[in-house]
C-alpha cells in the first residue's frame, strides 16, 4: 500500500535546493510523483510543491525537522497540511456565491468543512440552514466598525477556521482584522478593462459599452481589492446587455472564478509572495 | 439570379419603422434574408442592418430616397455601401498586427484593399514592400505635431482611404487630425484588469501578478483610448510570464482582436452611437 | 406605463414576412424594441423572435389570429408565451447539475418554475427536498421500459411540465415517450475531441491525451445523443489530469452548458427546424 | 555573468531520480531556476525539463555523460538542444497556417529557422518567395506515393530539418514516410463535436447545427490523425454561420492552435510517450 505525503516549500533560493530536498525524501525512500518548482528570479524566492508515495508513512514532524535542517533559515515548510480546511463564509444578501459553495460542500465535492456563515445581513439564513450549517447574523448598523469586526472574531473562535472566505461580504475589513487572518481570507469582486473605480461600476461599464466583464479572486490585504491575485477570467457581453443582464453576467463570473480558486487554495497550490500568488495548477 | 442588397440604417427610434423600411422593400419585391435591429432604449435609437434578395438589383439612389421618405428626420441610411473598403494602415515598429493584415490582404481574404503604410518609423518598409504595397515613411522628428500630421494626410489623400487602421502607430493624433476621419480610425491597445494607466503597464502588471492580459479594439476619438469599443479579448497568463512573455502574450490577443475588429467594420456590422458600439455579429 | 409584448414566429419564408408582421404590430400601436430575424436559405424557412412596447396591452388572442391572417399557412406562432416555464427535472446519481438548478430556482433566477424532481435512483432525495421539492423515486430496476416510462409520465402527468431537463438522467427513453414532449426535453452529456463512442469516454480521452473536454445541451429526439444542439462548450485539460480529474472537468463544463442551455430555452430564444436550432442569443 | 542550460530527461521511473539530477547539477554549481517534472504513474515513466544558471558553461557532453549515469538504463537525456530548429513546411493550396509562419519568422519570432517551403501545388510559391524562402513544387499527379515521397525526402535532405510542419498539406504519407521524421512531423487539421469523419465534414457540422468548431495540432503517425495531441482549442459558432463561415472560423483556429503548437515544440517543452504528449507549459 502506498502513503502519499505532500511537501510544500518557500523559501530564499539557493544553490542545489532540489537536490537536498530529494535527497532527504530518497532517505526516506520516497519516490516523487508530482513536483512543481518555481524560482522568482527577481525576488530570489524559491517554492516548490511536491507529491511523494512511499510503501511507509513518514512521521511527519521529523520529516519537517530533516526539511528545514538542509534549506536555507526561515524556510517556510509544511509537511501533509491539513487535507480539508475548516471554512468560515462571510456573505451580506448576493446567494450566487455562496450557493455554489453550500451545494459542493453538501455533497463533500468542495474539498473544504464550512463551519459557518456569518452574514451581515440575515437575508440567507433560510437557505444556510436548510443545508444544517450554522448561521450567524452580525449586523453592522447601529455598531462601531470595532466593535462590528470584535463580534466576528468572536463568532469564529469556536470554528478555528483556516480560511475565511468573502462572498460578496459587502463591508471592508480593518488592517487589523486583515492581519488576524493574514493571507488566510479570500475576496471575489468583478473587474472591467478599463476598471471603474467607485461607485455604480456596472452602470458605468454599460455607458462605456463594454464587451467583456471580469472577475478577480484575490488575498486580501489592508490594501482595498489589491491583494495578491488568485485567479481572473472574463466574459463576453455586448449592446444587448442592459445593466441589469451586465450584473448577472457579473455574478456568473465571479461564482466561476472564485470556485476555481478556492479549489486551488484547498488544494495547496497558491503560494503568497509579497503582492503576487505562484499557482500550481 | 439573385441580387444582393445590403441595407444600414441608425435613426431616432418611432413606432413602426420596421414595419415602414419592410414595406419599402416589399414594394421592390425584395426579400429580407437576414436582419438585426436593435434599440437603444435609454438613447432612443434605432439601428438596423438588412440583407435582401430580388430577383432584380434595384436602383440604389432611388431606393435610398425611398427608404429616407419613410424614415425620421436626419436618419442616416446606407444603400449598398462599398463592399471592399480602401483601408490605410499606420504603424510604427512592431509587425504583428501589421502581419496579419498584409498576409490576409495579399490572399484577399481581408474583406478590404490596403492601399498604403505610413511608418513613423522606416521599420517596416522591406516588410510592406515585398508584399507590393507602398510605403511612406513620415517621421515625427524634428517636426511639430501639426506638420507630422498635414504630411500625414497629404500622403493619405491620393489614396482615399474610407479606413485608417492604426496597426500599433504609437503617436497620440490630434482632435482635428481625429476629425477628418470621424468613426473611421481604429485602434488596438492592450488592456489590463486593473488597467495600468501610463508608462510601463506591463512591467506593472507583471509586479501585480495579473493573471489575463486582454486587447481593445476602437474606433478612435479626441480623448486618448476613450472612443468606442469594437472587440474586446483576453488570454491568460501567469507566474511563469516574464514581462518580455507578457509583451508576447499581449501581442497575440492585440492581432487576434484587431483582426476580428476589422472583419465586423468591413463587413458593415459596427454602429457608433455616443461612445458606444452597436455590433451585429 | 408600458406593456411588454413577446411574439415567436417561425414559418415557410416568403417576400414581405418582416413588413406583414410589422404592419399588424404598427395597427395595435406597438413598437418593435428587439426584433431578431434570421431566414434558413437551405430549408426556406422563416424564424422572428420580437420584443415590444406598447401603451396599452394587446388582446393576444386577437394579436395571434391577425399575425396568421398575414402569414404563410401552417405558420408556428406563438403572443406571449407562459413567462416562467413549468420544469421537471430527471435524475439519476449526479447531483453537479441539480445544484445549480435548485439554487437558482430557491432565489428566484431560474427562469422557470422547479414542480418536481424524479429520480431512477433514490440518491438525491434528500438534498431536493431541503429545497422543499417534491421527490419522486421511480427505479428502472425489475421493471420493462414501458412500464418504468408509464410510471414516469404518470408522475409527471398532475405537474403538467412545459420542460423536461435530463439533469444526468442515466436511462435512455423510448422513442414513444420522447415524441409525446416533442422539442421540450433537453439532455446534457459529455463530448470530446474526436468523439469517443460507447462505453468509458473519459478512460479513453484519458488514453488518448485529449487537451480539451466539452459537453453538449441539446433537444431529445428518438435517435440517442443526435438531437438538435442548443450549446456547447469546451475546457483545457492536459497531462496532469488523472481520468478522476476529467471527469471533474467534465461536470464542470456540463453543468456551465446545461444552465447556459436553460437560461435560452426559458427565455425563448431557441427555435427547432429539424435537427438543427436556431439560437437569439 | 549568467550561462543558462537547458536539459531534458525521459526515463523509466525510480525512486530518487529528482535527487540524482539535482546532485548532478549542484556538483556543477548550476542553479535550478525552473524544474518542470511528471511522473506517468500508469506508464512508470518520468519526464523533465530543467532550465539552470551557473556562472559557468558546463561542458555538454560530459554533463550529459554524468546525467546518464545515475539515472535508468535508456533514458532520453538532452542537454541544450538546438536553441532555433531547423523547419521545413508543407504545404498544398491554403496560406492561413503558411502566412503566420513566415511573418514570424521573417521578424525572427518564430523561435526556428524555414529552410524550405514543400508545395504539391505551385500555388503558394510567390507568396513564400516573397520572403526570400526557397520554394520546391513536387506533385503528387501522374507519381506512384513511393516517388512522390522520394522526391520530398531528397528535397529534404540538404536542409536537414529537425521537424517537418504540415501547414495544410493536403496528402497522406506513408508509414515508412512517417518512420523517418518519427515525433517530428507535426499536423493542424479540423475537429469538430462530435467529429464527422470523411468527406465534407464543414458540410456535415453545419447541417449538425454545431456550435463550436475546433482545431488539433499533434504529431504524425502511420495512423491517420491520431497520433499524439499537441494543443487543441475551440472557437464558438452559430445559425449565422454559413458553411463558408465555418470553413473560415475552422482555418482561424487552426492557425492559432498551429502557431501554439509550434511555440511549444520549439521551446523543447514537448514529450511524447505512446500516443500521449507532456507539455510543459
Amino acid at each position: 500500500m502506498e502513503h502519499k505525503t505532500l511537501i510544500l516549500v518557500q523559501c530564499r533560493d539557493a544553490v542545489g535546493l532540489v537536490s537536498r530536498i530529494a535527497h532527504v525524501l530518497a532517505g526516506y525512500n520516497m519516490n516523487i510523483t508530482a513536483m512543481r518548482e518555481f524560482v522568482d528570479e527577481g525576488e530570489q524566492q524559491f517554492f516548490a510543491r511536491i507529491a511523494c508515495d512511499g510503501s511507509e508513512a513518514p512521521d511527519d514532524a521529523r520529516l519537517l525537522t530533516a526539511l528545514k535542517e538542509v534549506l536555507p533559515e526561515g524556510a517556510d515548510v509544511l509537511v501533509n497540511p491539513r487535507p480539508e480546511k475548516r471554512v468560515a463564509v462571510l456573505v451580506t444578501r448576493e446567494y450566487h456565491c455562496l450557493g455554489d459553495i453550500l451545494t459542493r460542500h453538501f455533497f463533500k465535492t468542495l474539498g473544504a468543512q464550512v463551519c459557518c456563515v456569518i452574514g451581515n445581513h440575515d437575508h440567507l439564513r433560510k437557505f444556510t440552514e436548510q443545508f444544517s450549517i450554522p448561521f450567524h447574523h452580525i449586523s453592522h448598523e447601529g455598531r462601531s466598525q470595532e466593535e462590528f469586526e470584535r463580534l466576528i472574531l468572536e463568532a469564529l473562535a469556536p470554528y478555528e477556521p483556516d480560511y475565511l472566505v468573502l462572498a460578496k461580504f459587502m463591508r471592508i475589513l480593518s488592517p487589523e482584522f486583515v492581519e488576524r487572518y493574514r493571507e488566510r481570507i479570500i475576496n471575489i469582486h468583478h473587474s472591467f478593462l478599463p476598471a471603474f473605480i467607485g461607485a455604480h461600476p456596472y452602470r458605468r461599464a454599460f455607458e462605456r459599452g463594454v464587451k467583456l466583464i471580469g472577475a478577480t479572486a484575490h488575498f486580501v490585504t489592508s490594501e482595498l481589492d489589491q491583494g495578491p491575485i488568485i485567479v481572473q477570467q472574463t466574459t463576453p457581453v455586448n449592446h444587448n446587455f442592459s445593466v441589469k443582464d451586465m450584473v448577472i453576467a457579473g455574478k456568473g463570473i465571479e461564482r466561476a472564478v472564485l470556485s476555481k480558486a478556492l479549489q486551488l487554495v484547498f488544494q495547496d497550490r497558491v503560494f503568497v509572495l509579497k503582492n503576487k500568488t505562484v499557482v500550481f495548477e
